[in-house]
């Protein structure tokens, strides 16, 4: 029974955390801390829990009495917070799994240029490992400290990935325009996202200057490619899922059967991707509640491009989800404990 | 060509009006103001706006001033503030529709006890008179200062006035059961309005406490009758529309055949509220962006009891909408200017 | 390892089913059948079930085949055909649990006369169980034959019986005001449902004669009393859950404290039923997604009434959930398992 | 006072002219049909009409009865019967605003592959005009029949078309990533545009193959250029609106401000098309319920390219509202009659 922390437990990814480990027959919830809601009940935060946390209090969030408690802490703080926070866990021999950006990169400059903060933790970042799971697991299974990936990284990066690495697109050109549920900006009081606002409406934003963006093209930028790309986020009126479209430039006589064959090449034997054959074009719907990323493809021969359409729940494999896969890597658990196959569906 | 000033223009009635009166030909906005906004533009707040209201900045209010601009006022402010800052535009010989609570009550003790303020403006309370147009026409043809009734209780009142009038129901055990958009909750920053919080709930709130109740109760108070009824409001994820489900009582033989007679002995000649054929029951978008109201009704011969539908846009017939009617009785004006016959309806 | 087969697995409920099965470790899906389906994929139909149901065929329904794969059938037919079909399963030796209204009525002329048809398994009807876990638990654990309830009459039974069982309420005037999400419409090409004609809407329907109230009369005249009560149905534009409002009129000095003692007798040691402390009022996102119910109550002392709010999942604790409840009390398994206590909450 | 007939009044663009025309008080709507509803009542059909059309029926449609009763009449028929029966009105001196897809092509061969049928009014076409009203004005004024663009390629049109002739953008390499509500798909029965299906979902569709592809590379091949472009149309659980994002390689040292000039140039003097300073992103509620176009845009030095935000309510500037601005330039009237400037905004 793997006793898990979650630091920052008030927010949207700590409820979802929550709400599947609840479900998770392998682990125990054993300490929960939010500074902004030390002393309430998540109950009373969450009534949606009730059930099942009803008498949990929220902590103020502290390294030693959650390493007590603890075997991994789930870190869910602001940048540069989280990685401080994260930090003091491991020194106090607490595995860590962090889901701000604060792990993530490889290059730390670019982390605080995009982040605009000096990294608290340059030497951790070192050995941190990038949980993005379908390419990193054998990193992951031995990791201390895990940077779970971003929302619309995880749905740019797992549909681009196989294509770059196999020489089928360009990395000049790729255009990804990206769309997410509400739930990707928090848990906030905020007339931008109040109902009235947000519902029947649907805007871009960040255009040319969203964070996901260098973290994309780090990723991407693998045998000596240079990737620079176009990522546009959208904000649409439904609670949670992002659907990315991607379009590339296809070369070296790339085809939808070369395509077909790299995809299953690096995703015929994992869970949580699915590619469809050629045409098919996975819906929003057909990945919310699961931790699935859904993938599908079509070939514009006329243009020589392709058209990419990859979906992820935000919560769940774009956040809490991953996470839980990476921890389940981390501890030998079976890699699906915990984690819905099925979508909601409707 | 009358001139309208708007006092509290940044909320979503000061909107509405503004919205509303673009397309009245017999007026002009002369003035717009806000205490929170004054200094920016109007299109910078609402951007919806900005084909009209282009170069329009929020100025402070000061009731000089907008004497200066105009014939009358809207005043959509806070209860108390509204009949203070209303009181000081009479004294200014400008006329006042008032779209806060403040006017709406004969018992003055009655709102103070439900608003919890004393009335900075009593002598004036006593002068003015209901805005519901249907049943206070005459009166407000003549009024220099009118209260604009609420939404709820516009939906509330009209369908019942014409059945407690003819003695077809009776006065106790009326519930009413009313579901509202999220607009009647204002512009405002509140986790429990955001989207994430909103969309795909229902709630009841505010049971057996909402203000509505009395303003109701006063109003189908005639005749020496004295209602006492159950008001509970509920918050729909839609942006705009009220539907009241109300459950009455029939008394004196009263049947579906006397109930349409009584409706349309009320509302027969009337341009903005319908009432179907028993059986028939409006849905909420036959009434959302339009004036109108509209009531449908169901005999429960097996429990003798009447179920009434009654429909409106909480912000055109449940604000703005009747506020622009009662402006075009006040001014002699054909009483439908402005003022959208049909609704949205999908 | 329960074999479980699903027939008339086309539908919303049928998709909860398997979908909720999937996360069940006691149980294997063996028979998925589909007339109007026969042939198709699964994950055709409902591409968020294929990464679990990647291969499985609907069948097309044949009891005896059926019968070879299966320990327990989820019937999820029009009524009559499902009690004939049922019939036929139960000859075979395997266990039904019928999710259409056929095996639900103890008077079965009431039946008869509600539903328009003749009963074509009347003798199997007088062995049935009404499948209300939390009232029926001893009977189910038994049946051969469970009539699950309807979504409406699960929100509106629970939160009514033990007030009514205690002499709390009057069995008179009772009034219930429900509101429920598109799914309760079932899976069907249809204008009135479409999104454009739904979406910002909501209405009433069915008023006066919808069939789920003999049902709620049935199941609450009990100790002698017969109930007759009105009951208004509303379509919600949200996919999910039910609210009833109900209101009933006090009785016996019935007060807030000895209200909550009722709930406290019926409900304290029940898991998938939550009654609140008076005046907090649960709201749909409280429990969609989960197989819990959620009553509040407030006393209303001006009028001597009780006004109740009570929440459910349609598809879950309304449906599929509570067939998924009753089947592992059949089976002896944990009446927990598979069935998600944790709300989507947000 | 213009007489107006409507034919193929039964779907949502006839829906929208019906509701626009209401509001305009230089025309009368003198006769409206539709085949499938032939006899129904008007407010049968759409009960939001019903206190404008209360008395008004479907007719069958029949050109000879429409031309005694017409002016102009706008034509909502599926593809080539509407050429076919415009055909007949224009003999019978009625002018035609066509709402298909019959009149809009100069290349009839383009028009016949595309859409998969004979002309069955060549000559007829070659003196339609397209009806962009802001780019033909002059050529709409003397027009006898207008052949009025779809709702993506307005929004397509609109935001590239300047770009393209002062030369700012590359004709190669345009992408045009589209979202439009469902109203789109117009008033229908089908389980894919059923509330559940498509509330809290999103999806791509006709990816490569959508029709609107041609008529936009039509209208913006001009000056010898030809342009071959990617448009990916995607579905918004909203009811109204397009936001297209459209992503183009700046050429010959376009940069922020020439692109402003060349807008200025363009729409410096419109009334329906708004363009906002660089880095202002119009969002889908500043247009809905309005017959505007909006029109942003975002420099990307770093990638050389630019990003365009372009907004219109799919059933008005985007249908509906379109041809009744062409309808009052054909018969001399103000061009913003009956039609909204300010947007639903909330």
């Amino acid at each position: 029974m793997v006793k898990i922390g979650i630091i920052g437990a008030n927010g949207y990814t700590g409820f979802e955390l929550m709400r599947l480990l609840a479900n998770h027959d392998g682990v125990k919830v054993t300490y929960v801390a939010s500074r902004s809601n030390a002393g309430v009940k998540v109950a009373e935060l969450y009534p949606a829990l009730s059930a099942y946390y009803g008498d949990v209090e929220y902590k103020d969030p502290n390294a030693k009495e959650c390493a007590k408690a603890c075997d991994v802490a789930f870190t869910c703080l602001p940048h540069a917070a989280s990685a401080a926070f994260g930090a003091e866990l491991i020194s106090c021999g607490v595995k860590v799994i962090d889901l701000s950006a604060d792990f993530r990169y490889d290059d730390i400059d670019l982390y605080e240029k995009t982040y605009g903060v000096v990294h608290p933790a340059k030497e951790l970042n070192a050995e941190a490992v990038y949980g993005l799971t379908e390419i990193n697991r054998v990193k992951v299974k031995s990791a201390r400290i895990v940077g779970n990936p971003g929302c619309y990284t995880t749905s740019s990066i797992l549909p681009l990935y196989p294509l770059i690495k196999e020489n089928l697109i360009s990395e000049r050109g790729i255009i990804i325009d990206a769309k997410s549920g509400v739930t990707g900006a928090g848990r906030k009081a905020d007339v931008a996202y109040s109902y009235c606002e947000t519902d029947e409406n649907f805007k871009a934003y960040a255009v040319t200057t969203h964070r996901h963006t260098t973290e994309i093209e780090e990723k991407l930028s693998v045998d000596g490619k240079k990737v620079a790309l176009s990522f546009t986020p959208h904000l649409l009126p439904v609670k949670r899922g992002i659907l990315s479209t991607v379009y590339a430039d296809l070369q070296n006589g790339a085809t939808g059967e070369k395509i077909a064959a790299a995809y299953q090449k690096y995703y015929g034997n994992e869970t949580f991707v699915s590619v469809f054959p050629e045409g098919t074009l996975p819906e929003l719907k057909w990945v919310v509640g699961s931790n699935t990323c859904k993938i599908g493809y079509k070939v514009d021969k006329r243009l020589n491009k392709v058209i990419i359409v990859s979906c992820v729940d935000n919560l769940i494999k774009g956040a809490a989800g991953q996470a839980v896969q990476n921890m389940n890597v981390m501890f030998g658990l079976d890699e699906r404990k915990g984690l819905p196959l099925c979508a909601n569906g409707l």
